[in-house]
């Protein structure tokens, strides 16, 4: 396997030292590399080195410190505002304002966050990406000046990392795999898929924490909540009308 | 920057060779190494590399023949399905069936897709992302057996290059990337960001084969039009709704 994909971690704690000009230039480069669609390029990057820009957007990501201690806070972001403004400059009618050209210049962006992240890891940075750039992306987009047409969809930290953490366990990929069609599961194959992680010592710990009897209930009582999740789907899908990817 | 990275191409014509099982799991092992919204890896891959089945398939995606032709079409879904049922299981009240949801397994779809394509390319193979996957996700769906809660985000053809293709072009590097925060363009910008691809030959014999006075014309009066672009939107979000995504 790829040597960064196999050794790729989310780093959450940097040395101070900053990333130099032409490294984080090759990173960018190496997100543009990926496949997008129709090579139109719907999507922009920010890359934010300000200290200043950093303790801003920081409260967006529940300050987290790794936000101001990265020396480089890139975030991806679905962009048709750049390519409609080429097409009236052309005399032609760009209709990309709709649900399709969001998921089409977020996938964009999407699947060039992960290039960034694996050309990161190979120049000795590590990365940490930020999925709470969904639950704050109207802050996000005011604090970056995002205009009409352009929407956050994820943030990579990235920086030298301030020690080694350890390879994350995954499912068995049996679980995440099906071969041909989707095949159900059985109750028994759920319980397997999760029985190491829940049997583990960092679980145990968790449930002491946490006062609760198994794993799954502190997914869904403590880490990721009904109302939460409804209110950040409420919050990004009015952005999406705001900003303009929602007429249908 | 990383060779594969930098070599990365579609291909869309492929050998007749089938691949190696183990080939194909190094690749999904790949793809599950990606990061993932808090490890709960609310995605599923279909890999799929029956004739009968890539043949129901191809019309899904305009017919395109590398559908039949490449060895395996993988189908990169969103997934709560899998993680809700594990949730039930232990007594806990999995609330993921909300856009957030949505939106979050799609990310871990699609940056898997990226460590997928990347691994591939490694092993010599030659890959192509099918937008067309948002187009007609229902009937996708249908024929993959997905269940509510899986939804599908994103295509993968994998198989040996026919022949090598060249490598793409892309708009210079700061029309994509900006500075700590978004600049807006200027219309020379924009202008000049596209014009070595306006002048290209390749693009003299598209406006003579088409008709038309110029490339952004080209985009919005030939290939992603409004009202397909309109009709495929609403028929994703049906199906958003439809498969349990929408509950906000």
């Amino acid at each position: 396997m790829l040597k960064e994909i196999a050794s790729h971690r989310s780093c959450r704690h940097f040395e101070e030292r900053p990333i130099a000009p032409e490294v984080l230039d090759e990173i960018v480069r190496a997100a543009t590399r990926a496949s997008n669609t129709g090579n139109m390029q719907m999507y922009s990057l920010v890359v934010t080195t300000d200290p200043d820009i950093k303790k801003q957007l920081a409260p967006c990501h529940f300050n987290q410190t790794m936000v101001t201690r990265a020396p480089a806070v890139i975030t991806f972001c679905a962009d048709i505002y750049r390519f409609s403004r080429w097409c009236r400059l052309r005399g032609a009618n760009p209709e990309y304002d709709n649900f399709l050209w969001f998921m089409s210049g977020a996938t964009d962006a999407l699947l060039a966050s992960e290039n960034a992240a694996l050309e990161a890891e190979a120049h000795g940075l590590g990365i940490c990406y930020l999925g709470t750039t969904f639950y704050n992306a109207k802050e996000i987009g005011r604090i970056l000046q995002l205009p009409d047409g352009v929407i956050p969809v994820m943030t990579l930290v990235v920086g030298y990392p301030a020690f080694e953490v350890p390879l994350t366990d995954r499912l068995p990929v049996a679980a995440v795999v099906h071969q041909e069609t989707y095949h159900d599961y059985s109750d028994e194959e759920i319980e397997a898929f999760w029985a190491e992680r829940e049997a583990s010592d960092e679980t145990a710990g968790l449930l002491r924490e946490n006062e609760l009897p198994n794993l799954a209930r502190i997914f869904t009582e403590r880490r990721y909540k009904g109302d939460d999740n409804r209110a950040f789907s409420r919050a990004y899908f009015d952005l999406l009308r705001e900003k303009g990817f929602f007429n249908q």
